[in-house]
């Protein structure tokens, strides 16, 4: 049987340390296309580049890693998974995989995530995707000790395939060098940042602000990614792009919309 | 009683006619106050400025729209609505409105939306939130035919109240003069983009990208936004921002992930 492929990208730039062990898990198990940012896309979103140019480099971060073809380009991680499958791969791959990302993208930060908007991007052409985050912000995070359970979310995925619509955020505890200690199914925890703005003074006098906040668990729940991680377990939660909030539509209907 | 406090905000930027047009709109119901990009912002999806920073300028562009105050920010649709809550505005407003965008925001387009990321965000932080999207790309475009089911919705809401974890897209058909044919409560219909990706060369010989594309419509249903708005209707789609794809919990749980 000929080797899946495998399309991967990331939010963290082409030679972020998560995607180059990625590259190396993914290499073992099929063929693997790299199409990722030529910097760092955190916090994009599902940002794409509407009134500005794109631009494509092929690249040789590390022959080593093992990837066929490794493409940079100066758009978003939603950007590279669209020109990926457009202009660079023969074909549809079998699976996308975003990440590793440095840090998590657990309960509401999958809003935010650059990481996910590529594996969403990447579901809505109908491909089964995958993104994966530690949760360890370091550049030199360890992300060995995930090796052995992202494969395997990765050979089930292959097997099974993900259901029409959803796509998995997987969240990886960090450890030192131990493995987690299993992997849970879970639902998004409520959560929220509490924002708070570093107002400054600029050398030329001007005002200006730095985003920082604390991150806030509104969720109590043993079914939630956070509760998992905060166990030791990876949380994969199945993400689907139908925000239709179904329960409030008898609800909207009661309203004198058409009087 | 109290006015109520509406902030108002928006992807096409603080001088865009259809954030003119919603500011009027708003200030026949409550007290508005403005904060908004100072530059386009389409297409940012729910990005934040997180590597960089935030500018905030006090702004008069037009005092007969009736604003209270108005600010513009250097940062996406997000940024100006958690910059607006924390460091703005003296009390939590009462509803969160985004748009008037120019071009629709229905369906699939809800994930790349500016408009939409600044309401979720607003539902984020617990108020009521609705983008309004008018199906007209023209900066030229006629918002006054809305105007009356505008509010009507903003009135209903403000008498209500949205649904927890819920914020509404709202998307208008484009009419010429007269008033769209009614208010339909509707889920996300299933879409796509055709991307196509124009190829061209640089004055120094370089290849470059211009992302394109056809909307592709993937959806019979007669109870879509999509559908809606073929039928000359103003669609509401209540949108959530927890994206756990419940169904499908059950099925990963049978995959063999922790053998």
């Amino acid at each position: 049987m000929a080797k899946p492929l495998i399309l991967v990208t990331n939010d963290d730039g082409i030679t972020a340390p998560g995607l180059r062990a990625l590259i190396r898990f993914m290499k073992e198990i099929g063929d693997v296309i790299v199409v990722a940012p030529n910097s760092p896309q955190s916090g994009m979103g599902h940002a794409i580049t509407i009134d500005s140019t794109l631009y494509i480099e092929e690249e040789t971060i590390n022959r080593e890693d093992g990837a066929i073809a490794e493409y940079s380009c100066s758009g978003t991680p939603a950007d590279c998974v669209k020109l990926g499958l457009r202009e660079l791969l023969d074909r549809k791959p079998d699976l996308c995989v975003s990440g590793i990302n440095h840090g998590s993208n657990s309960s509401i930060n999958v809003i935010y995530s650059g990481t996910m908007s590529a594996a969403i991007e990447a579901g809505i052409e109908g491909i089964p995707a995958i993104g994966f985050s530690l949760c360890d912000f370091s550049w030199n995070a360890n992300f060995e000790p995930a090796k052995e359970a992202i494969q395997q979310i990765v050979r089930q995925a292959l097997e099974h395939g993900i259901p029409k619509g959803v796509v998995l955020n997987v969240n990886i505890p960090k450890t030192k060098t131990a493995s987690p200690k299993g992997i849970k199914i879970c639902r998004q925890a409520r959560a929220n940042w509490k924002e708070k703005f570093d107002k400054r003074i600029s050398p030329n006098g001007k005002e200006y602000y730095w985003l920082t906040g604390e991150f806030e668990l509104l969720d109590n729940g043993e079914d939630t990614d956070e509760h998992a991680l905060s166990k030791g377990f990876i949380a994969v939660v199945p993400t689907q792009f139908d925000l239709t909030a179904y329960h409030a539509i008898h609800r909207l209907n009661n309203w004198k919309l058409n009087d």
